[in-house]
């Protein structure tokens, strides 16, 4: 089957209909990869581009059933997907997932991918897995403070996360933490990269290091090729790399870096599936991290990593108090700049910080990465949620 | 409602759902703009990206009225449109309908068009409209042989062009054309060439020039910026502008050139709506022709139409002898090579010299006109329909 192509194509069953989905759906349908999504919120953003959307929950085992007997290659764009149940039907159906099953199961236990990492050589931040407050008043003595209490699992944006200044903080964090936590040294980072990267049938790329600023633990900002050092560079590469050999399946894999205030390279956490900080990739690469994904799910051949023009892309968050209908103004700003592209996910609720869409502005006057940053941002600023 | 964005966004009712639908449909999406289609053939080329398909006949009254329905902007992806019909509905159903239902109408004939052009100073090949035998024979006495008989409606990738060689051939051929003709002086073109442009609201714009390489008179290649002189391209951009004041109603326009052996510009064509000559435009122009359509209609500021890299497309045409289903095999070389991307148009059937896809180069490390376009040709080539 591979090497050729026909309609209806192979078909993507994606478990998550969202900004991810749809921007999957977006890249795969010129290659002639078809995609029907199971989401349960109606009219999800990914339904109005692909091909059907399966109303259901993520760990309903009819609908995932349903969501194999229309494709033909399974994956997920959100962490939350159950990997005992998509191995399951994957089985039953005949029907391959991907990424494995087993990486996303070791991704969503953070204690587990911690352990595996540093076993691995990989380097992370010091942590210790805690059961009980005394283990916790131990790992610390050890760590030091400040320190960061994180979930096991479910964690994202930096929902799940606890933090300890001090050793006034240890009793309280805990009591407010949820049962499964491990701890974290503080990393004083200079810095947060993240490289995106793409694992094929034999074949592995990783798109150019990006650089991204978060506010409140949520992306803001990325900028691409990061402003560092061509040391840290390639030691943010060289890192990355080494992560992409211990997962298992195929896809597209985001590895979050810390770059300390010494230069060392730290991970911070692993996303099976296109992130955020690769959305610049639609316009700024000769691939985009989605058309990547949707390439190497259905064992296609991987195209071209390399950067077209520096790039910057800049969340449009929900800068809203409360939920309302999602109205966006501002826009014809956006649409009138040279460079800068648009995205709209089609969430038909704004809330507060949701990921709402993003913009682009690609380099097209030779103007630096701080100036395509300070551009994208004076757009991006300009658009209001109206009430 | 301009400058300003929600959920569900602005709907494109689209008049046909082939290939140009469906690009439009993934063009519009990330803006947030979204496509439903009507077309007589289930599960047509644009309806696994667009919101919905309604099957139905271009000119069924019924289908234009639920086409109308279900949209906030009227346009059409081929000239078969019927305007009167998109004139009523879009009135009854107060819908807008862009381009204007008259550009439509007198770009639907052939002669009507020429007429207005020479009018209004825009240089054509030498015609004449004939009603009788007599009168073709008069015709050619002034115009000469060659020549070329086309019918007034109807015509396009040659179909509708009947070549006169020589006297001798005359009552054969008037005999073989349709009622409603015109004879066109033979024209000992240098290259053809193209311009792609859009209308908004107040404002024009235009993409650079291609080149068009057209075997059996349907394209086969285009190459941008065009293998011409500074002077050739600045003729051509004028022209092609005076024909875009000329047209009304909002959308993209092509306009097919002639470069004649002395660099004189003649008009050939105008499509009302994007065209193949301007696929290129997807990777390699800082906005679409299928998002410039996509703002242009909906009332929205245009894009930035400079070129981002020198590139070429080319058309993957059906190359069987008769019909049969569609299965592409040779993908990978494509796939595999940097800086070329593959759009597939997700038509069941393959038919001698369909158009089913195509591919687009951009230049990625200095590689001139003529190399890319051996490239693309080369990847082109590589692909066949499996039997």
């Amino acid at each position: 089957m591979t090497d050729t192509l026909s309609s209806s194509g192979p078909t993507l069953g994606v478990v998550g209909g969202g900004q991810l989905g749809r921007m999957l759906a977006e890249a795969a349908a010129p290659l002639g990869i078809e995609t029907v999504v199971l989401d349960p919120t109606p009219d999800c953003p990914a339904a109005t581009v692909a091909r059907e959307q399966i109303v259901g929950e993520f760990d309903d085992p009819d609908a995932i059933r349903r969501l194999a007997e229309t494709a033909t290659h399974l994956t997920f764009e959100i962490e939350l997907a159950d990997p005992d149940l998509l191995e399951t039907v994957s089985n039953e159906a005949d029907v391959p997932v991907h990424p494995s099953p087993g990486t996303l199961r070791m991704i969503q236990d953070k204690l587990g991918q911690n352990r595996h990492l540093r076993e691995n050589d990989v380097p992370v931040p010091p942590f210790r897995g805690v059961s009980s407050l005394d283990e916790l008043y131990d790992a610390l003595d050890e760590l030091g403070y400040p320190a960061m209490l994180k979930a096991r699992t479910g964690g994202y944006d930096g929902r799940g996360n606890f933090p300890i200044e001090s050793e006034a903080d240890v009793e309280s964090t805990y009591a407010a933490a949820p049962d499964d936590v491990l701890v974290e040294a503080f990393v004083d980072f200079e810095r947060e990269l993240s490289v995106v990267g793409v694992k094929g049938d034999d074949e592995i790329a990783t798109f150019p290091v990006g650089e991204n600023i978060h506010e409140e633990e949520i992306l803001r900002e990325t900028v691409v090729p990061a402003r560092i050092s061509d040391e840290v560079r390639e030691r943010a590469l060289s890192v990355a790399g080494d992560v992409l050999e211990l997962l298992s399946g195929r896809g597209v894999f985001a590895v979050e870096l810390f770059e300390t205030d010494d230069g060392e390279i730290l991970v911070n956490e692993i996303a099976p599936r296109p992130h955020n900080s690769g959305h610049y990739s639609i316009e700024g690469a000769l691939t985009s991290q989605f058309e990547q994904h949707a390439r190497a799910v259905t064992g296609r051949p991987l195209g071209a990593t390399d950067l077209r023009n520096p790039v910057v892309s800049a969340n449009i968050l929900g800068d809203v108090d409360e939920s309302q209908p999602a109205q966006l103004a501002g826009v014809d700003s956006v649409l009138s700049a040279p460079g800068t592209s648009l995205h709209w996910y089609g969430k038909h609720e704004v809330r507060p910080l949701r990921k709402m869409g993003h913009l682009t502005t690609i380099e097209t006057d030779g103007e630096s990465a701080t100036e395509l940053l300070s551009a994208a941002r004076d757009l991006r600023d300009e658009l209001t949620f109206d009430t």
